[in-house]
C-alpha cells in the first residue's frame, strides 16, 4: 500500500460527531457562488454597501491606537471584551428606568458567534428552541449544531404572534430567538403594542426571549420602536452588532444579558476564541466614542430608503398578479410570495441563467417551509440596476404563471 | 411581586445546557487576578512580551490597507479566509516532496477557536480524546464544551511515548491532541525519533493526530526539528498560530487539515463566527508577506533564550533538594515538580501573599492531577526580578519540607 493509499483510507475514515455528520453543503450556496460575475444583478447579498464604511475614520483610529497603546491593542485581553466599549454599549441602552451595565455586556466576534454561544450555554440535544416564521437562516445554523428541536411560532404580516404563545407550545423551552426590527429576511417590523405582548411573555417565561437586533438603527424615518431590552431589562438577552452600522469585516457585536446568564456566556466564549481581537474593538471604540454614529447612520439610512424605494416601484411596476411583497420601514430585505407553485429554488437556476439572482425562502424556514417565498436585497443594487434586475425577475415568473 | 423579585426568579430559572452546567469557575483565576498588582512578581503568565510586537509594522500596515482596499477589509469576507494568507501559510509548510495546499488552509480566529471547531466536528459525549499528561489547559476547556472521555496517555521528560499508544489505549478515539515544541506547560519538545514513531502511528490511525504548534518557531538555537505534519501531511490536522511570533491581539490562527475535514470545519466556523475578521488577515498578511518573520523571529528567540537562562540559573541558585525542573530548548515555560507532599494549589496562596506568582499544574491534567507540579513563565519578568521572585519562592518551598 502506497502512501496516497493510506492517504485515502485514513483521512475519509475519521469519524464525525453527530452534529458534524449532519452538517450538508448549501445548494443556493453553490448556485450564488456565480453571482460575483459582474453580469449578474443579485439581490441575494446580505451584505452592507461598502460605501457606507467610513474608511477613513477607521484608518485615522487604527494609526492612533497603533501609536498611543500598541501593546495593550496587540495583547491578549479579557475575555469579556475591551471595557470602554463596554461602557458605552451599556451607556447607549440606558435611559429614563432603564439602566443597562457594563457588567452585563459581552463583545463578540460579531453577532454570529453570540448564537454560538447562546446556543453552547442553553440548547441540549432536543431541546425545544422556538423560532419564528421564517426565522434567520444564520440562527438556524449556529443552534441545530447543538441539535435542538425547533418550534416555529406564528407569524403574520407584522411579525411574530404572541398572543399564540400559549403553555402548551412554550413549555420546556431553552430559549425563544426574535429580530423585532426589520427581520431577515422578511424586512418585517414587530408594532409597538406585540412588543409589549412579548416583554410581558418573558416576565413570566422560564426561559430567556432573545432579541436579536441588527437592523434597529436602519429605520428609514428616523423613528426607532422601543427594545424589548428597554422594557424587560432584566428578562431579554439582546443581541446587537457594529456590522450594519460601521462595518461587518471587522467583526464586533455584543450580548447584554442578566449577569447570571452573562457569566456563563463568558466561560464558554473563553473556550471558544478566548476574545474578540484587542485591536478591531479599540478602532470600534474609538470611532463611535464622540457621537459619530449619530451623523453617520442617518446617512446609511437614506441611501438604503432610497434604493428600498427604488426597487418597491420596480415591483409594482413589472410584477405580474399574484405576486406579493411587503413595504419595509427598514433595513435591507423585501420578502415576496409567489403563487403556490412556483418553487423559488427552481426559479433560483433559471434566474441565475438569465444573470438575476435572490435568496429562495425554504432555508430560512426552521420545519415546513413555504416553497413559493423568495428575500429581495436593495442595498448594495444602484436603483437603475435595481429597476433591470425586477424587469428580469418579473418576467420569468410570469412565464411560470 | 416588584420588578427585583421577577428579575431573581426569572434569570436564575433560566434552564443552562448539560455542558454549560459543567462549566465552573476557575479558583487560580481568581487567585490570580492579584497579580496585576505592580508589586507582584508574576510567572503565571501566558502572554508573549510585549517588547516582541511589531507595532510599528503593524501601523504601516494598517494604513495602507485601509488606504489601498478600504472597501475589502471591512466587508464580510469568505469563511476560508483572506486566500493570500492562505496560500502563504501552504507555501511556508511546502518543501520538497511535502506540498500543502492552500485548500487545507483555514484561517481561525486565534488557535483557541481552531481547537473549538474540531471538538464541535470531531467529539461525541463520551467519545475518547486523547491527550498527553499533562497537556495545554485551554484545549481542555475547549473540547469540555463537547463532553469527552479524556484518556491521559503516558509521558516522560521528553514529551508523549508513541510506544505506550496500544490499540486498547487508543480504540474508538475521536482525536490524539499533543504540543510536540515546548509544550504548555512543560516546555517539552518531543525528539526527532519519538515524532517518527508518532506520525507512523498516525498514519495508521483511524482519528487525526492533531499537532498544536504555537511555539515551533520559538526554539534557542534557530534549530527546528520536523514537524508531524511534514512526516505524515495526509494524516495530521496542524494548528498554528500568529499570536507567538506576531501579536496575540490580532487573533489569528489556522488549521491546516486534509481537505475531507477542512470542508466540515469550514461549515462549523460558519456557524461559529462567519470568518476571522478581514482587517486583521489583511495585516498579518501585509506584514508577513515580504520575509518580515525571517528577522523578527530571531530577536524573539534572544529575548526568550536569555530569560529562559536566568530563570535556570535562579533555580539552581535557589531551590532546595527535592526540587526538579526541566531546561526547555524553547518556548516559555519551565515545568517544576516539588516533593510529593506539597499542593502547589495551597502554596499559591501564600505565594501569592509574598508577591511572588506561578500556575499550579493540576489544572493541565485531563483526569488524575499530579498536585506537586507548577509552571512558571519567564517571558514577561526582566533577569534581575526572575532572581528575585525565585528566590521568595524557594524560600517558600524550603519552610514546607
Amino acid at each position: 500500500m502506497d502512501q496516497s493509499d493510506l492517504t485515502n483510507v485514513s483521512a475519509r475514515s475519521w469519524q464525525l460527531s453527530e452534529r458534524a455528520r449532519k452538517l450538508t453543503s448549501s445548494a443556493i450556496r453553490e448556485i450564488l457562488k456565480v453571482t460575483e460575475r459582474p453580469e449578474v444583478i443579485s439581490f441575494a447579498g446580505g451584505l452592507p454597501a461598502p460605501v457606507t464604511f467610513p474608511a477613513e475614520q477607521m484608518r485615522a483610529a487604527s494609526d492612533r491606537i497603533l501609536r498611543d497603546a500598541p501593546a495593550a491593542a496587540l495583547q491578549y485581553s479579557a475575555t469579556e471584551g475591551y471595557m470602554p466599549l463596554r461602557e458605552w454599549i451599556a451607556a447607549r441602552y440606558s435611559q429614563g428606568n432603564v439602566q443597562i451595565r457594563a457588567s452585563q455586556v459581552l463583545i463578540t466576534t460579531g453577532s454570529q458567534q453570540a448564537l454560538d454561544l447562546l446556543g453552547k450555554v442553553l440548547v441540549c440535544p432536543q431541546s425545544p428552541v422556538l423560532v419564528e416564521t421564517p426565522t434567520y437562516l444564520g440562527a438556524l445554523q449556529s443552534f441545530s449544531l447543538y441539535e435542538p428541536h425547533y418550534v416555529q411560532l406564528s407569524t403574520d404580516d407584522a411579525g411574530l404572534i404572541p398572543a399564540a404563545l400559549t403553555p402548551e407550545l412554550t413549555a420546556g423551552a431553552r430559549l425563544l430567538y426574535a429580530q423585532p426590527n426589520f427581520q431577515n429576511p422578511t424586512g418585517r417590523r414587530l408594532p409597538l403594542e406585540r412588543r409589549r405582548e412579548l416583554a410581558a411573555f418573558a416576565q413570566n417565561a422560564a426561559f430567556p426571549v432573545v432579541e436579536d437586533d441588527p437592523y434597529g438603527a436602519l429605520d428609514y424615518r428616523g423613528e426607532p420602536l422601543p427594545t424589548l431590552l428597554s422594557m424587560a431589562p432584566e428578562h431579554i438577552v439582546h443581541l446587537g452588532s457594529f456590522s450594519k452600522v460601521l462595518a461587518p469585516g471587522l467583526r464586533v457585536g455584543y450580548i447584554i444579558a442578566p449577569e447570571e446568564l452573562h457569566f456563563k456566556l463568558v466561560q464558554a466564549k473563553q473556550a471558544t476564541d478566548l476574545h474578540t481581537p484587542s485591536f478591531t474593538q479599540r478602532i470600534v471604540h474609538e470611532v463611535v466614542k464622540d457621537g459619530f454614529l449619530d451623523t453617520h447612520v442617518p446617512t446609511i439610512r437614506a441611501l438604503y430608503r432610497e434604493q428600498c424605494a427604488a426597487m418597491l416601484a420596480a415591483l409594482e411596476r413589472y410584477m405580474p398578479e399574484g405576486v406579493t411583497w411587503n413595504r419595509p420601514e427598514g433595513g435591507m430585505f423585501v420578502w415576496a410570495q409567489l403563487p403556490a407553485a412556483i418553487d423559488t429554488m427552481k426559479l433560483l437556476e433559471d434566474a441565475v441563467a438569465q444573470n438575476v439572482a435572490f435568496v429562495p425562502g425554504a432555508p430560512f424556514f426552521a420545519n415546513e417551509a413555504q416553497r413559493n417565498t423568495l428575500r429581495l436585497s436593495f442595498v448594495t443594487v444602484p436603483p437603475e440596476k435595481i429597476d433591470a434586475g425586477i424587469a428580469r425577475l418579473a418576467a420569468l415568473i410570469r412565464a411560470r404563471i
